[in-house]
């Protein structure tokens, strides 16, 4: 019994170094003990407005130090956060809002027009605003001095084979575990200092939250990536670690030219697969320290790293994994695979998600024996690193976002002109990967790029509308009609050159 | 269930970062893929000797590399180890081995008379010296590949006001949730090492033996606190952090006279009570970082830490509880006290022993409601920070030795001539405090400090035997016939000057 319960992890922190920097946005800067006072303050506004323990409650915020402040009340209330993506569509985040039965979403005052869309099509649920949740008189807050490792903290919606999305169940511990196994391998320092530029909706940015409280460590929050600005604060706010997309350490090692990082950078985590070779090769020559991480919304961000001293000669690996964790391939006869034989990634440890919310039947499908099999593929070297072949057969990660095929299709199929249609990525140099599409036209009928793209634009988020259609006869299936992603994407790396 | 089961921890160590360094001791160097060849050869040495998992192995060890190696041995076969004081008589040795259950012990060549009185003792339990072990022909060892945090690791007694040793349960997840509250804390980086001059069987060595393998750190290991060695070993192992009790200390500032330790030096953990300002003082003067910390062995080590920055502003605080523990200050009507008010020490945490060996009453005494009750007294300040006021109302601390003066009255009670016996403690300029002992001569016998000092020596670690014995008429009792020690240390106090 004693080993799941902890003290509330902000007021802890803020008893523990109540002077400590706690963040830093744009101007303004935050210790711990100020950061607890907002957020107390915030926690009994949100009372007043009615939310409870327990409650699932939508956030649509973008990275500002009032999303820090919302985030954390909402800890200090016991209350569940769904993490919305800001570029969803209305018709998205609506869906997310019913499956997950939040009972409040909380959003940006600029982001009227989704609020009024939102309330016409969820009764049930009230939304609140940045503007007017600030304006209430609050309440004295009733808070939780203790959570219990198994308490839900974050929902956060990835997609899969299936199309919908669902809701991947973050507890305190996966949290706690992810920041500690990330604290043991990177090490942690008190004058440690985390740039986040990327969301915090996402694991990548919010696991940076968590091991912010967790350590007692300043994090310094950007709106969104800047290079200049990054660079900038690099320097001054004395920023240690980041963490990074491909595309974005790529704008930073540009706009670097000649120059270099302070001494006092020690860790540029990239995730979103492996990096290719002259980025790291500039990485070195800057002597920017890459550590290359392998990881997912299931896993409460990394589970597997790759130190700077291994990125040449163990070029595109991910490395291995945090000690917590274990990692396995398995082949598709169940038995584990050898080194240097392809199979799914399987891993294990406190970190990975315990399921999907109200999802127990596919949590049944994608656990085994304490093993959560992640649907990637990859294979393990003879001293054990980790080389990831393929991101869940078909997920296409697009200037760090996840993309899922299957989401993509089911929204053209929805187009009355559309007979048949399957995603898949075609390679990008600003974004690593985007999404292309194969229509089959309905007979008799005509459909054109022009019509389809405003169609999806609707419907889905920006990055996930591809930006190019391919029509053709029919596509490649089984002789169970399981469409064969596979082939598509062999068609397109044969014809690259014609289509981009 | 996947909250509970980890990687082996030296498996996966050697597995992660192979050719770190895992310990110096003397001229010997191991990384942790040599430690864990040679652990997993004594593994098959042991299992060739009979030892199986499950069982509980009595470890008669000095500080040595040996020592390192079996200890991790016996964690790879998932055998409970008996972490025995190398100071205790033969028969307190025969005691806790019984109290055990004990199926072998494993000591060094060099305590063959222990071994033959042991022997002597206890038919059902084989001894296994190491110079035997050593030549056994290994079998191939059937290991842990996983282990449970609920499962026992290590086994170390102490005693209390009832007399009778008990055996402190350490689980693995004991020592983890230590090991990750202390890096937390103090901070963990890939330069860190540190040395350990304390003994491997108390907690306070065998703490550092398991952050050891946990962060993936170096340990210097000396076989006993030898101050040149240590000073030497800090420049030339560059050591960055040190476990130390305040004789140490003092002496490693004495040995300092004008010069300083290096830079890389970052951590005297100091503890064993709280250290007088001019230690302190000299401290600050020589720069020396000191942090302060209270623990037990039931907290598997520090549970409070004081860090340098407050040494002199909060000057005899123990400090404030590691992140993933609690502390409160519990009155006698059982209600928490205000900042200021005196009670008993309560502790909250994952590193907190499930309980006592075979004693599950003993546990339900001290535990409420998950919370463990220390026996020791102590108050808050308005800021958190705890005084410690008295160890465990009799706790006697002696070169950092517990000694617990019922069990030394239990001694001097067997003893025909003595009536009654009362032990508390005297101040010592070398070892903080030493036992004292009153005695009550049985009516119509004699006997003396001459005879009742080999009397002890005998039947008790040497450490224990009191320096002084009073003789006097009567013992303070109060109505229930309960000694009150507090009275005798007020005799002691007022009559400090004559006694010593």
């Amino acid at each position: 019994m004693q080993n799941e319960t902890m003290p509330n992890f902000l007021k802890n922190r803020a008893f523990l170094t109540p002077e400590r920097k706690a963040v830093y946005f744009q101007e303004q800067t935050l210790t711990w003990i100020e950061l607890y006072h907002r957020s107390l303050e915030v926690g009994g506004q949100l009372q007043a407005l009615g939310v409870q323990k327990d409650q699932y409650v939508g956030v649509l915020l973008k990275n500002h130090l009032d999303t820090v402040v919302i985030l954390f009340a909402l800890q200090l209330l016991g209350v569940k956060a769904v993490m919305l993506n800001n570029r969803l569509t209305s018709a998205e985040l609506v869906w997310q809002l019913n499956d997950s039965k939040a009972s409040f979403l909380i959003l940006e005052d600029s982001f009227a027009e989704i609020d009024l869309k939102i309330n016409q099509q969820i009764a049930s649920m009230k939304t609140i605003t940045k503007e007017r949740l600030f304006r209430i008189e609050p309440v004295v807050p009733d808070i939780e001095e203790e959570i219990s490792l198994s308490d839900i903290c974050t929902i956060m919606y990835t997609s899969g084979t299936t199309g919908n999305p669902k809701g991947v169940i973050q507890t305190f511990g996966n949290h706690w575990w992810s920041s500690v196994g990330s604290a043991l391998n990177l090490g942690f320092m008190e004058s440690d200092c985390w740039l986040c530029a990327v969301p915090l909706f996402h694991i990548s940015g919010f696991s940076i939250l968590m091991r912010s409280v967790i350590y007692g460590m300043p994090i310094v929050l950007h709106e969104n990536f800047n290079v200049e600005r990054t660079i900038e604060d690099i320097h001054e706010k004395k920023v240690t670690i980041m963490s990074v997309v491909g595309t974005m350490l790529t704008r930073i090692v540009e706009q670097l030219e000649a120059r270099r990082l302070p001494d006092h950078f020690r860790c540029m985590l990239l995730g979103g697969g492996p990096a290719p070779l002259p980025l790291l090769q500039a990485c070195v020559a800057k002597e920017i320290p890459v550590f290359q991480t392998y990881g997912m919304t299931e896993s409460s961000s990394q589970i597997v790293t790759l130190s700077p001293e291994y990125s040449l000669t163990k070029l595109g690996s991910a490395g291995k994994p945090l000690f917590p964790a274990q990692l396995k391939i398995v082949k598709d006869n169940g038995s584990s695979a050898e080194a240097g034989e392809a199979g799914e990634i399987a891993v294990k440890g406190a970190n990975v998600t315990p399921g999907y919310l109200y999802r127990p039947e596919v949590m049944k499908e994608k656990y085994s024996d304490g093993w959560f099999y992640t649907g990637d593929i990859g294979y393990l070297d003879e001293e054990g690193f980790l080389y990831v072949i393929d991101r869940r057969s078909d997920l296409i990660i697009s200037g760090g976002e996840n993309i899922y095929p299957a989401e993509i299709e089911a929204v053209l199929l929805a187009h009355p002109a559309v007979a048949d249609a399957g995603v898949t990525s075609i390679d990008d140099v600003k974004w690593g990967q985007v999404p292309m599409a194969f229509i089959v036209k309905r007979q008799g009928m005509d459909v054109t790029a022009d019509e389809l793209q405003p169609f999806c634009l609707d419907r889905l988020a920006k990055y996930k509308v591809p930006k190019t259609f391919y029509f053709l006869e029919k596509l490649p299936r089984n002789a169970a009609k399981k469409l064969l992603r596979r082939k598509l994407r062999e068609w397109v790396s044969k014809n690259e050159d014609s289509i981009s």
